[in-house]
């Protein structure tokens, strides 16, 4: 198939039609010379209502993979699935967007790695905020020199409420499903990578996550290889929604990444004024985001250009989160090296 | 024509295809049930691409609107074109989004408001501002009662350069072409009637505008029949951007609405903390606003209900906009009247 | 008398013991140089106490301004005594600051300028806010071209609630009570002169107002000499407190001058972001004001420097109060000129 | 000799002339029934000069000590002199008002405490931030349940630049010198106390500090012993200004305390919207806490009531500081106790 303006038209297979799944979907639906043609979910019923939406057929696994006219794979469905989906689109050479995290094992995570190193396709890990567009102004700023040398990161990453008990008992634990985030965003920020790392963290919002052997609030704290100081603040729980903050001091000035707000309504009472609260959650929060970086996906593929989260940085990423869940258990610093 | 959902499909025409013309050209594009089938514009090569990207053809006015499958048309061409193409309309029984104003003269756009109720049709003007998500949630705020009785309305409103003197000359004047949006924000936030009108007003950016006759700033004072108040402060150049906000005073209170921003970075330097200028002008400030509304007209005429924005709203505006030349004109206060 | 640095101590007067004389009472102690002598009030308790605090000794008019070791007398008394007090201070050569305004009315604030200028004295007038840190940082900056031409002024001021209809019904109306303030920021921020004057208002908050024969808001323009505009709107009742803000349009960009907050707090719950109202009324707003004002009146008539804020402003703040008051009893624009 | 309520005034002694002496003299000069007796300083001529300004007398330290009318010492000397001063005031039942830190070892802080609790007298370390109004406000607002239970602290604390690298040599070291009031801020905040402490740091802005073996850049980390969490950003040098802030994240809400401006102009240019820099450094920032903890101290002296901030306090947060070094020198988390 070809598109308006005589070149190819990528035909696309979606696995997982989940509330992430639909996002990606209606995104890519928008590229031009993008084609949604499978959607693959488990729950058939999900599957078919998404793909109706957008004149797409369900399909299963294989089906979908064995497609040759199918260029690339958008892999939203559960973790656990993750690297079997990039190791078979792998071996069918189709370029491969793939949700975080890659795994939530380091040594699958790098079959994942080896296997889309060797069939030359583009891997695409879906840190999304790299894309925001606040965060991404606050790296073209430090890039282009406004704050000097940067020397101290503080992450504030707090969700507006825990997940199912169930939910993060399968979820690798705290530092690989919600930090990893922030890991990413650290080693972006900073553009260097951890020496030292010390975690620590409490359950104090509902004792079934400390059952579940997890914890709903951490402390992280990460010195570089040149010296740098990072912060993280971590928490299942605020009140007030989904706060999503960065601040970053260089040597000539200091930059911050705030919330994004549904409206710039200001009231005043008699005892305030108020402002909103952050936009709700991640879909939200993060929506242009989603939007950017599925467009940043296709242009890279379509262009042979490098993508900006490359599935190295998934494994960077999860190290760290494994480091973390070390340092929490041990009670004790770590430190990071080569092997990791 | 059918939709998926077994409802019938609005073919629409679209006139002009400007800035303003695509984007209502993209946004209806994007509503289930509404097709683009036709593209008006003098330019033909314009029409020709704005068709060629949504699939639409390219027509003239009579073909278009003669067209009996079409039911409605979007009507964003050259203000001196809107009362044709709305009698036209009309006379077709289309259902017709019209931009502002209606026409610069009273008289033709009160023909045009006996048009449309004579053929039964849903005629919206293009008032965008009151779908812009932050102005809404002023007027909802209000509406719940919780500044009280609004008492006084501070509107202000500046572009960030003047147009082209070639375009003022044939614009009605600043009181028509730029504050006739106000005046409909007058009428919406405070929900009142003007009495009495002062305008005043200079030439400060530009001796060529004063030669065209017109003046680049202005403030406007509106006393309600209910004895409200209103001040509006215009300027067709604002260095830092497009400045669009207001704040309602009421007997409990006080509502502000904010200028939107593109991002939400905070930048410390040896010197001051800044953030950014607003949004660069109205596409980029009113993007949200222009998707609402042809969401919102599509809706009207789907379900047979009211629009937010009538003709007689654009007529209105158009009475308040001549009282105010008049009072600029005269150098004194005037008085609105149902003959106005 | 003399001070510790060999130069003269200036022993000084107070008349009026309430809230303002005794702020003034408490900054002047507190100037080097500078002994408060007497107080004078017709409450001689209230003059005994404050005295007492301080020091000093209640006298009554005559002896306070008979005693010739006294060097300037500070008038915080009701308005109605102001120009006996300038007069007879004049006359027995005693610098002068008076609280505003001169009087109510024009004829015999002239015949105050007329006897300060005979006599040779400097008489400043209490505009504090001139001297507030952020109002003066506006000037400055204004002055320094940071926005270039100054084009348009937006001043909000409004109280946090009336006061007594009794007092409403000798304070010469809102006009002259409120806003001579703000006519005096129009001057000293435009650093212009009106050309014609709109009023406008209404009586919204309490019908004992309108029964007094005056009103609780009012919005007022003002186009100077040089074609500025400025935009005044005023409330005796905002329920969120004390409201003084303006912002300043120049030709290359814009200065706000915002309210002041007792604490920096931010407080997010699950509905709102918040901060602090502002500053609950004059006493507080203007605290830094009025220290800053009282010493710089001291050090003017010490190293016999001029005033900023000179009886010849009194007077021009006065006659726009008039003329505000004649415009909106005849609900017209008035021209302003030499003979006002 | 007694004041003019009747009460018996205290006769006071000041140790230290230099910037906070001088502060501490003018606000304790300002207390009803409170007098500056004596200034003692090694620098003469500092000490006359103060003196001189107060109307009180230069001593040295038996001499100011050693007078039955003296009820109280203010120490303001470097370091090295508190403990001595301590004691020998203690010795004398002299009340004590120190600033921090007590000493710079715990073996003399404790003997301090000692001393002062066998004396019986008032013995106030000088942790300012408490009598911020915004610090304090916010304390008072999570002690009346406005957020729950308080679960995480972030602190950031930077100063505007690195002292002389003579004064580091000299002061203990960044965790005693500088984040000293971090630890205090964070025990008082919390209301809890550490159960573990992780700090690691850099130097980053001058290696002249790093030959003193201290750093300039800090992430300390304590999980309380009710599992709360605390992170403390430090850095000598913030490009912007003196940057003082905390926030609070409790179950219900979070509370944030910012940076004070020294005015509330907002301006808008071609590139930005821009507010002012923080307060210069801790004079200007403080200015209010300073006063306010001097009155606080003479009202619990003169009314035998207990001060906000103990020896007891001085001696928690000389540990944090003393553990904070040991955890920084081996790289490790270290674990708080009884004995610490």
């Amino acid at each position: 198939m070809t598109d308006g303006a005589g070149g190819k038209t990528i035909d696309v297979a979606v696995f997982g039609a989940g509330r992430i799944g639909r996002i990606h979907a209606a995104n890519l639906a928008r590229q031009p010379g993008v084609r949604l043609k499978y959607v693959v979910d488990v729950n058939r019923d999900a599957a078919a209502a998404l793909a109706a939406q957008h004149g797409a057929q369900v399909a299963d696994i294989d089906g979908a993979i064995g497609d040759a006219s199918v260029g690339a794979t958008v892999i939203c469905s559960s973790t656990d699935t993750h690297a079997d989906l990039i190791l078979k689109s792998a071996a069918q050479r189709k370029h491969v967007f793939c949700e975080k995290p890659v795994d939530l094992t380091l040594e699958r995570a790098r079959a994942c790695a080896d296997a889309v190193a060797k069939a030359g396709v583009v891997c695409m890990i879906g840190f999304q905020r790299r894309f925001d567009p606040t965060f991404a102004a606050v790296k073209a700023r430090i890039d282009a020199g406004e704050i000097g040398t940067p020397e101290m990161l503080v992450v504030t990453s707090r969700d507006p409420g825990a997940p199912p008990v169930e939910y993060i008992k399968h979820s690798g634990g705290i530092f690989k499903d919600m930090l990893i985030h922030d890991f990413d965003i650290f080693r972006w920020i900073l553009d260097d990578e951890a020496d030292t790392l010390h975690a620590t963290g409490s359950c104090l919002s509902d004792p079934a996550i400390a059952d579940a052997g997890d914890i709903d609030s951490t402390a992280v704290t990460i010195r570089t290889k040149r010296g740098r100081l990072c912060q993280i603040n971590t928490a299942r729980r605020a009140a007030y929604g989904y706060d999503q903050r960065f601040e970053v001091l260089g040597s000539d000035g200091m930059l911050q990444a705030g919330n994004v707000r549904p409206t710039e309504v200001v009231a005043y009472s008699k005892t305030a004024v108020s402002s909103d609260v952050p936009e709700a959650f991640f879909l939200e929060r993060y929506r242009a985001a989603y939007a950017l970086e599925i467009a940043h996906f296709f242009a890279a593929v379509t262009q042979g250009k490098p993508v900006r989260t490359t599935v190295a940085d998934g494994l960077k990423a999860l190290e760290l989160a494994e480091a973390a869940t070390r340092s929490w258990r041990a009670g004790r610093a770590v430190k990071l090296d080569g092997a990791a």
